[in-house]
Order: C-alpha cells, then sequence, then structure tokens
C-alpha cells in the first residue's frame, strides 16, 4: 500500500511538472523552401508599406511563364504580406508585363528594353492615372520571371520600394549547373542523398521536386542544366533516355531552364556500331548529324553538349590524333543549325606528358586560340589543378582573345568537408572572379574576361558543378544552399559582393532580425577561409584522403600516378616544404601575364596564401606578415582554422530561439561534425609535416591529440566518394 | 499600331479568361506523414462527441515514453477535433496510465492487465466521479503507447468511442522490419530512394526521419528493427559503427523499437583475425562473448542477431561441417546473458544438392527441430521459392514442433512490380496466414502456427523486409505504404482481415468519405490477384527478368545455376506447361501434411492458383472452373490481368477532387506506368508460351502487340536491382 501512495505522489508530481523536453514531433522549417521562405514580415511599418505598393497585382499574358508568375505572386505575397489579391490591369498597384505593351505605363521607355536583351528587366515605380504603380518589365516572359523574384527577394529582404528603379541583365549568357549524376543515381562528388533525377521512373513520374527544381533556378537566373555527369554513360542517348530527358525539359521550359547533356565521345562506336569515333571520319559527323536531330525534334530548345574527352581516361579526339578543336567543332557544325552549343571541358591532364600538372590546360588549349566554331565554349575550372579550398586562378583566363573560357566553379563541396562543413564559398567566387588576369593591362579581371568585357566573346558561360541531391533540405546542410545561391548570382552579376549575397540569403532563408543577419554574414564571411586555415592554409594542397577526398592523408605517396599524391603536392622534405612553380622549378609562373607573372615568382611579392603554391621554402622562412618562421606560421593557421570553426560554432549555437528550431538542429549538429573534423585534419596535418620539420608546436599552442600512426590507420571505406 | 491594338486585346482577354491550369505550386499531402494524418474531422456531429470525450487530457508519467504519448495526443487531437488540452489527471476526460494506478479508474480491474503482457493494453470508457472517462491503460508505457495510437485510429476511422472497451495484446513477440540496407546507402531490392539511414553522418547527425520512422512503427506495433542487410557487411561490428546503431537506438528506445544487426558468419576471422569461424572454436565463441558484451554495452537493450548463413554465397556453419543449428546456438549462448535473440534464416538452396529447390529448406532444418537454443528463430519466407506474387506455404511451418518457424514476408516489391505498380498485398499475406497446415489437424493455420498457438513456442516473430527508403513519401508510391501497415497489423494480429485493413488505412491515408473508401479498398484487394494475373497466373513463378527482376523474362536459359533460370520454373513444352512437384514428378508434396499433400498432389484438387507450381500439364488440359484449355486459360487471366489494373487506373482517376491533389496525381503517374508494363508482362509472356503451345489467342481477346524478338531484346541496365 506504501508503494501505492509513493506512487500517486509521483503521479501528481508528473501532473505539475512543465514539459520542458522537445517534442518529438518536429514541424518546422526543414530547408525544403530553399530561400523561397514567404513567412509573414515581421516588420508592421513596412509591411504596411509594402501591402498597399503590391497586394493587387496584375500579370499581363498567357503563357505557361506568365501563369507561373502569377502563382509565384499569389503564393509569395499571401505568404510575407498576408494579402494578395489578383487585378485587372486597371486597379493594380504592382504589374508584370512584357514588350511595348509595357509603355502603357512607361511612356518614355525608349529602348531601354531592347538594350537589357533576352533575360534583363526593369522594375520600376511609377505615377500612372495618378496612383503610383510598380511596373515590371522585360522583352520576354522568362525577363519578367526573373524581374518577378528580384521584386520578391526586395520584400524578403525588406528593402524599402520606394522610387524603386531597378535594370538588371545578365552578364553572362549561359548560367548553368553541371550535375555529376549518374543513371543508377549515384552522384559523383555528391553529399546530399541520390541524384533528385529518378530515370527508372522516368518519363512518366514527375516528381514536385523536379519541378521546384527548376523554380529555385530561376529564382536566381540560372539557364540551364547540365542533368548527367561529364564522365558521361551513353546511355543518355538512347531512344528511351531522351524520352526521359523530354519529360524534364518539358517541365523545365517555362521556368527558362534549358537541358544540356554531357556526352561520351565514342558514342558513335559504342552506341552507333561504327568503326570509330574519329571526328574527321564522315560517318561519325553524320552519326552526330542524325543524334542530334533525333535529340531536336523532342526538344526544340536542347542546349547542347557538355564533353569531357581525353581526361582521366574518358575517350576524345586525341584517341585518333585530333584536336580538342577538331573534336569539338564537328559537334559544333551538327549542333549550330539547331542553335545548340558545346561546351568542352579544359581539365586535362596526363602522366605521360613531361610536363607539371597545374601546366597542361594552358599548354594544350592556348596554342587552340582561333581554331574554335562560334557556338563552342572552352569550360575551365577556376583554378589550374582541381577545386581546391584555394587556388590562385588558371592562366587560361585572358590567354585566349578568340575563346570564350567559360568559368566552371565547384558548388559541391569535394575538398570542402563534403556536407557537415559550414563553408559559404561566395568569398572565394569572389576572389576568383575579382583576380586581375592583365590580360589587356590592369583591370582586366577574370570576371570580365568570363562575361566578354576583355575580349568581345560570342558567347560567354558560368558553369556551377552541382551540390544537389535527394536529400530534404537539398544540399544536405541548410548552409551550403547559400552556395547554390551564391553560384547563381555571381554568374548573373559577377560584381556583386559575396557579403551582400550571404546577407541577402540569411534573410531570406533564415532570419530577418538584424543581430541574426549580421552574426550568421559574419560567420559565412568567415567560414572559407577557416576551411583553407585547418586545411589547407598558404597554399597547401591537394593533401585530402585518397578516392574519396574525406579528411587529411598528405602522407599518401602509393597511387598510381605520380600527380595522384598527396606527397607531389607539398613536397615537404627535411629542408622545406612547398611546390616550387617558380621559374626556378617548373616555371608555372610563366603561365600569367605581367606583372603578375612576376609578382608570383618571387616569394616576397607572391600573397602568403599562395605561397607554398609557388615556392619551395625552408621551414626557417620569414612569413612577412606575421614574423614567424615558416614553420610556426604553417601550425599557428591550423591552430587558427579549428577556432574559427569553434567561433562559428559557438556563434550558431547563441542563435538558439532566434531562428526556427529545426534550422537550428540540423546545423548544430552539422558543426559537431565539423569542428571534429577540422581538429582532426589539424592535429594530423600538423604532426606529419612535424616529421619532416622536427620543429616543436609553437608556445602557447597545445601539443596536437593522438598519433600519427592512428591517424595514417583510420580508413573510410564507405565514405562518399570512395572508388571514383 | 495596329499589332500595338491586337496586343491590347490580347492584353483584356489575359485579363478576364479564367486561370485553369494548376498552380505550379504545390503544397498538400506530399506522403511523409503517412498513415498519422490528423486533419481536421468534417463529421461534425462525430467530431463535437469526440470533443466532449477526448479534449481535456491527461498522460500519467514521467518517462520518455510518456513524453511521446503526450507530444502526439496534442498534435493529433488538435489537428483532427481542433481542440487539445493537457490537463490534471481529476480533470481529464481522457486519461492514460499504466499499471496499478489504473484502478483508481477501473475498480474492477483485477488481472485482466497482467494478463497483456508488456506491450498490451485496455481502453475503456468508464464512470468515474459522476463523469464519463476513457482510460488507455497498460503494464508499459509502450504498451499505453500502443494504445495511444489504436485510440487515435478509432478517432481516424470515424469509429463513435461511446462504451469503447478495447483489449489487445500482439499475438507474436517479435515484429520485426528486416533492411537490406548496404553501408553504402543502396538498398537491395529497395525501389524508394536509397537507405535512410546515413551512416556516414551518424551517429552526430540525426535526421527528423529517423524519429519519425520509429513513431510509425509504433502505430502499428512494430517492435524492432534489423538495420542492415542480410548479406551483411562486417564493418557493421566495428567499433565506428557500432556508435553509430547506439545513436539509432537511443532514439529508437522510448518508441519501443529494438535494434537488431545482420552479421557475417565469418566476422571472427575477417574482423577479428581468428583463424576460422568455425562455432566450435572456442576461440571464436570467445570472439562472439566479447563483441556482443561491447555492443550490451552501449545498446542494452539490443535485440540480437539475424543471420543469413550457406545462402548464396554467404559464409555459414557448413563451412566447417557443422550445422545451422550449431552455428546459431553458438551465437544464442552469447547473447543469452544479455537477452539478446538469433533469427537465423532457413532460405537456403544449393546447386550442389542434388534436389529440387523448393524442397532444400524442409530438407535442410527439419530434422534440426530440437536442436536450437530457447533464444533462436528460424526465419522462414512465406513460400518456398523466394517472395514470388504467389506462391503456396512453406512446409517448414508446422513441421517444427520444437523449433519457432518466424514468418518473412517481404514487404518491398522485388518480384511484384517495384515502386509503381498498384499493388495491396494484405490479401497476400492473409492468404498465408489462414493457410492450413494442418499440422495438429484441421484448423492449424499458419498464422496459428507463428504465433505458437499450435506449438507452445516460447519465442514467436513476424518479419518484413522493408520498402522503405529516402523517398519523401517514404515507399516510393503512396498506396504501397499500406503494405508496410498491414505488415505490422498482421504482425500483431494475424486474424485481422486484409479488407479491414485496407479500408481503415484507406481513411486514415486518403479520406473518410464513404464513397472514396469504398472505392479504394475494392481497388486494394483486387490489384493483387490483378498483379498475379498478368505476371504468373495459375501458379507460373520466377520468370521475371534477370538479375534485377523487373519486367517479364520467361526466356532466359543461360544462368550460371539452373535454378536462376525461368525455363527452370515454369518448364514450357510443346507438350504442356508446369512444374511436376507432385508424386510422379520431384515429389516436393510430400513435405506437406495430410490431407494437404494429397490434395496437391493431384491436379484435381489442387487450387488452381497453384495448379503449375505443382504440375506439369497439356496444353489442352481443361480447367475446372472455367472449362477452357489450359492454353485458353493461361491467356484469358494474362487479358484479365490487364483489364483489372485498367479498371484499377480508371477508378482512380474517378478519384479526382475527392481526395488531396498531390496524393491523386503521384497515384495516377504511377498508375500510367503500371499499366503499361502490365500490357508488356501480358503481351511477352503471351508470345512466348505461344512459341510452345502452338495454338491462337481464343477468341475475343485481341492479338499481343509487338514481336517476341523485341521483347527479348530490351535491356535495363541501370533498373534498380541490377546486379544484385
Amino acid at each position: 500500500m506504501k508503494s501505492f501512495i509513493v506512487s500517486f505522489l509521483l503521479l501528481v508530481i508528473g501532473l505539475t511538472s512543465p514539459i520542458t523536453q522537445a517534442s518529438s514531433i518536429v514541424t518546422g522549417e526543414d530547408g525544403y523552401r530553399l530561400w523561397m521562405k514567404y513567412d509573414l514580415l515581421q516588420n508592421k511599418s513596412l509591411r504596411k508599406a509594402y501591402q498597399k505598393q503590391l497586394t493587387k497585382w496584375s500579370v499581363v499574358g498567357q503563357s505557361e511563364t506568365s501563369q507561373i508568375i502569377r502563382d509565384e505572386l499569389d503564393y509569395a505575397l499571401s505568404g510575407l504580406l498576408g494579402q494578395s489579391e489578383p487585378a485587372g490591369y486597371r486597379s493594380a498597384n504592382l504589374v508584370v508585363v512584357t514588350g511595348r505593351l509595357a509603355t502603357r505605363w512607361i511612356p518614355d521607355l525608349g529602348d531601354e528594353l531592347s538594350k537589357l536583351g533576352d533575360e534583363g528587366y526593369i522594375i520600376r515605380q511609377v505615377e500612372h492615372n495618378n496612383k503610383s504603380v510598380i511596373v515590371v518589365t522585360a522583352n520576354t516572359d522568362i525577363g519578367a520571371l526573373y524581374g518577378t523574384f528580384n521584386l520578391l527577394r526586395l520584400v524578403q529582404t525588406q528593402t524599402p520600394l520606394d522610387a524603386v528603379d531597378i535594370s538588371s541583365a545578365p552578364k553572362t549568357k549561359v548560367r548553368v549547373l553541371n550535375h555529376w549524376d549518374n543513371p543508377d543515381r549515384h552522384v559523383e562528388r555528391g553529399f546530399a542523398g541520390e541524384s533528385i533525377w529518378d530515370w527508372h521512373k522516368l518519363p512518366h513520374y514527375k516528381y514536385q521536386k523536379y519541378t521546384d527544381y527548376a523554380r529555385a533556378n530561376a529564382s536566381i537566373g540560372i539557364n540551364g542544366t547540365v542533368l548527367n555527369n561529364v564522365n558521361a554513360d551513353p546511355i543518355m542517348l538512347t531512344p528511351a533516355y531522351l524520352e526521359k530527358v523530354k519529360a524534364l525539359a518539358d517541365l523545365f521550359r517555362p521556368y527558362g531552364l534549358k537541358v544540356y547533356l554531357s556526352i561520351k565521345f565514342n558514342s558513335p562506336a559504342t552506341l552507333g556500331g561504327l568503326k570509330n569515333s574519329d571526328p574527321l571520319n564522315p560517318q561519325v559527323a553524320k552519326w552526330w548529324d542524325k543524334k542530334i536531330a533525333e535529340i531536336y525534334q523532342l526538344i526544340p530548345d536542347f542546349g547542347g553538349f557538355l564533353v569531357k574527352a581525353n581526361s582521366e581516361g574518358q575517350p576524345g579526339p586525341g584517341d585518333y590524333g585530333r584536336t580538342h578543336a577538331q573534336g569539338a567543332n564537328m559537334l559544333a557544325d551538327a549542333l549550330k543549325p539547331h542553335g545548340g552549343i558545346v561546351m568542352w571541358r579544359a581539365f586535362v591532364y596526363a602522366n605521360e606528358k613531361n610536363e607539371e600538372r597545374s601546366k597542361q590546360a594552358y599548354s594544350e588549349f592556348k596554342p587552340l586560340d582561333g581554331k574554335f566554331r562560334e557556338n563552342v565554349m572552352v569550360q575551365v575550372k577556376n583554378g589550374p589543378i582541381d577545386f581546391q579550398p584555394r587556388e590562385p586562378i588558371s592562366p587560361l583566363f585572358g590567354a585566349t582573345q578568340e575563346t570564350p573560357m567559360m568559368m566552371e566553379f565547384q558548388i559541391t563541396m569535394e575538398y570542402l568537408g563534403f556536407s557537415t562543413h559550414f563553408v559559404y564559398l561566395g568569398p572565394m567566387y569572389e576572389e576568383v572572379l575579382k583576380t586581375d588576369t592583365y590580360a589587356k593591362g590592369k583591370g582586366s579581371t577574370v570576371g570580365k574576361v568570363v562575361a566578354g568585357e576583355v575580349y568581345d566573346y560570342p558567347l560567354t558561360g558560368m558553369a556551377g558543378v552541382s551540390n544537389i541531391g535527394s536529400d530534404r533540405n537539398w544540399t544536405g546542410h541548410i548552409i551550403l544552399q547559400s552556395n547554390w545561391y551564391v553560384f547563381g548570382r555571381m554568374a548573373w552579376d559577377y560584381n556583386i559582393s559575396a557579403e551582400q549575397v550571404a546577407e541577402e540569403w540569411t534573410r531570406m532563408t533564415l532570419s530577418n532580425k538584424s543581430a541574426v543577419v549580421k552574426k550568421v554574414t559574419e560567420m559565412m564571411m568567415l567560414s572559407h577561409e577557416a576551411t583553407v586555415n585547418y586545411m589547407t592554409p598558404l597554399g597547401l594542397h591537394h593533401i585530402m584522403g585518397t578516392g574519396h577526398h574525406y579528411g587529411p592523408a598528405p602522407w599518401v605517396d602509393d597511387l598510381g600516378r605520380a600527380d595522384w599524391n598527396p606527397v607531389y603536392y607539398h613536397r615537404a622534405t627535411k629542408g622545406g616544404i612547398g611546390f616550387d612553380r617558380s621559374p626556378s622549378g617548373v616555371n608555372a609562373v610563366e603561365q600569367y601575364f605581367s606583372p603578375l607573372k612576376e609578382q608570383l615568382a618571387d616569394p616576397k611579392s607572391t600573397p602568403e596564401k599562395y605561397l607554398l603554391w609557388f615556392h619551395h621554402l625552408p621551414w626557417d622562412y620569414k612569413v612577412k606578415s606575421s614574423g614567424r618562421t615558416l614553420w610556426d606560421e604553417i601550425v599557428h593557421r591550423y591552430y587558427l582554422g579549428v577556432d574559427q570553426v569553434a567561433q562559428i560554432s559557438q556563434s550558431w549555437d547563441s542563435l538558439q530561439g532566434q531562428i526556427d528550431p529545426l534550422q537550428f538542429k540540423q546545423v548544430q549538429m552539422a558543426n559537431t561534425i565539423h569542428l571534429k573534423e577540422a581538429i582532426w585534419w589539424r592535429n594530423a596535418c600538423v604532426l606529419y609535416f612535424q616529421t619532416f620539420s622536427q620543429r616543436p608546436i609553437p608556445p602557447g599552442l597545445d601539443k596536437p591529440q593522438g598519433t600519427l600512426d592512428t591517424y595514417k590507420a583510420m580508413e573510410f571505406p564507405y565514405a562518399p566518394g570512395q572508388g571514383e
């Protein structure tokens, strides 16, 4: 009986004690909505102002795209303002209208619009019939869609619209995502689940995510998508798969998103049964003509081909003694009558060539300048090696007067911590785009080269290797959505600052509260440098785990090709560390223009961030900025990187209660992994390099935990990317 | 100017024409919520009654599980009734309370509860202090959780609660899902995306889906999950992976969901470095002792092991000349002190043995009856071959007086159209469970055998091979959620009818409108028979595509093992078709009890659905039910199957506007594929078998389209399951 009474006491206590645990049923912002969150604006006075300006809207037009604009406005304004009212164009405060019809509201429009091309738009507040009206106008419905998303972005970021007057047109023509997605749904270097393309169920079963993907891309001005891996499977060109591609193209078309395919160069032989795939074989050209006509029969606005040829084992024109230009031009000629283009990758390096890897792309493509058709672009990675946390620019930017160099950025985090490290890539993209090539003297930045402003390229473009997968939040980590976002924004305008984008993305995705915006923007702006510090400070590169590129492995020296081994890149000895690419070494610097060439030739004038990329230096070399020895500086940077990650992690923790709990939790869990792995990177690298420097850890820094042997013994047979 | 006027006319038309297109922004029921949809009940009078009965609720208890019950009630009642009010237990109308405390509300409870065991519960309306109170009570918090889900199911299906009085306890003890999930996230025979377990990001990154998975299982009484593939990777037993397993176990524990692992039998050698993995080697037993202690250190309520041994290339005790019993017992002895069990699969068949495949499991395991420890169950597939659309029961059910036979059903649709065919498995499970084994005379149904009611097994269980993946809707097809659901319901109670479950699932998942419920239930109840008809009518089996099992391939005769080839199973010749397993043939029927044995020995008394499973019959054999020749009957059934699919598809189309548009659309898209593939099955099979029968298509049926050669030439290198 006694225990019964105790139980009753407990029962009463149970009933009165507060419920403190988090609920097991979690609903909230799971990340699916990306930056297109249209929750009610909390700033009431601003909301009132917007209500007056935007509630009654009218979209003129009958196309599918016009309907999409209507849906977006209705959905967004209902959410943001709590009010949305489709109205006749006479009574609307907001009018979306294309072409000459716009002069009804903007009588003095003149040829403003025509200067903005097919994708540009104007957002302008005008007086019309004694009433203030906001007009979004463009030459095409797609331009109007872009303008609508810009208008909504202004509202989402709480930018007042009084006297709004924006003209915008993209600075590059082709703004595409590259999906390294295989037909079995494995994504090469994908860290956010599997491919969003369910090829087996296409063409009939179409996920809502396909449409939402197109919408997200349209919202940031991305106008193309290469659906399949550059290590292409020829099956994509078979009739059954082209039907599947068509199903996606049909969904994407009203969002202005063109479909492209990666092709395998030897398809005429493997698919078509021809004797070879020699670009100068007329049968081969004929095969492509026919295949391309078949594609355009299904997809009249098909974008064209992306080609990885004679690179990492892929077939190409070199197999027949032909040049990249001969290969590309054969395809370009077949695509030309249909309006298609060729994006030909410059990522080539061969073990057999007696030339250092970073120099090979330039050596191969520079002499071909002027040899490519007008509908060909050469797509080159931002740096001369391979998407390292930091690289100097590829010397090909600015080197080709006649041949458009298309930028290839990596959005997915192959070398940057997969999908658990908090890394915003805006500062890295910005660093690249604002680097001066000096191609036509000072001011010839990479951004200008790519946009065709240094040489007047007929075609321009930027590609981003997608970080999108089947994960509910698209990118496996909410913060990494910002990298998809910033890629789109910078492909539209290379001038935009990473900080501005970080701020607008934060406002759209996380919160408009200024304290949150400030903190998150700071974390984001710090994050890339932090990662460089704990992974590859001072110009170190390619010291990641073998195959999967997960974690540190600077000790690896047993891979099939010299230039796959980390030791090839850091060249640490008892005497020092770094890769001498100066004139005293492999002289990679000669591929740059003066005065960049001279600046990089001398360690004294080389920016410290590239120091060990270009120079092999003794451990006691004095680092200018700090006065420390090189050894001490390397160690300091590794420790600094970890401290910065800890700082980001703490700063994030302080946001609890300030942002959606699901968003908060997701990033917090990833931060736990991030910090753990940053420490792993630091310890493993410092312990390893110490075996060469034979110097102590500088005073004030703790000894790295663990032993080098333990770090070397770690294995990750199922890390994403293993075996790729 | 003229065109300007025309444009303005269009503009006006544009503004006045109605918006008829579907919105590009789709929000709605995407399937993630499964059957736990708690939308406001539309039946107002019933809602009012429920509000009176349920709004004020009290959950007594402080455990994590109690908190989960609170969260569920709050979430569900707010949704279903628009009202939820946690209250003190004195003022509540609904009380959830465990153990002796329940006597405060049910004074005459007596030993009712104790008879219900650890998982059973009571839901009863009582008069308490002159007030009507609904009491949910159980011996444990998990029982109370199950009772709460049952109560909510009553509300969701609009069952009046007046005088409610339910006592329920599970008829089998171990009710587990088997995940055939690999550490690289590939799911063997998975058709709903990749594995939901993101091993790389565990233990730190825990998806909300993990919790929702546990909750869904708890809602239907599933109390265990085997996390990894029966073709097991030994890495799962390494310390790093056990930490990941622990993270999941910790999440699942308060939902009553125990974690089990599949193990590779040779782990002592491959992981532990021992000379062999012989179960009689004391070093081996010691290794398992230590490994198992390590597991229980992390996971005190770890469930145990599932073992696929000496089957399809997997290592096992047979490698050392030991029996399955010796292998299982060695593990059982090590698990015993911790309360763990062994589930040892009976799915064995060897090419080398000179015995027909369907007979081998019985031959191997029947003699071992009585040799297994008390904490071992033998897990046997429902039929003697391999999860065919229809099979007779495995003769092992009822054959072992001492050894519990655990049922293994397949929920994933390896042989049943992947995730695009509309197939409800309830009728198939029911057919199996209600089949009489005659083990102890009439009425010894499979269900009773499995539940330990024929022989008093100390341990009982049912396993379902999961159809769950990373797809947003869990199972790749909303209708296929019902198969997860019905597995759970029948594992709890083998007596429940497939039709009742179909109806309740429909009400919970799609709609409570009686017209919808009636139509969907009819479609569901028809769907399995339809699939048998267009795939494998009259007892045909295993004539699917090679490897992936996608589509028809009855012609395949070139696989490495005889019993992998479709021709081995259908045995079509000019003389007839079917597999003679009667006494005149391989005499598989001898493994059954009388009178089943005799019934199956004679084609006249063999149920037609198993006709060609047990008999090879001439094409002109007269089929009793129809009076048709065998050839005509086969063709008729293939055509009937397609007609039935068309009927399901049309019936579904008629639901437009009656159910959520997203649900409607998803199933509709899948139906398009289903019908196309049913026709493919029919055409290919009829054309192929016609080459033997050399008889015409019966009058009244259209000639099959296409040619056999075309069907034979079809290839699906990326169909899910290829290469498995």
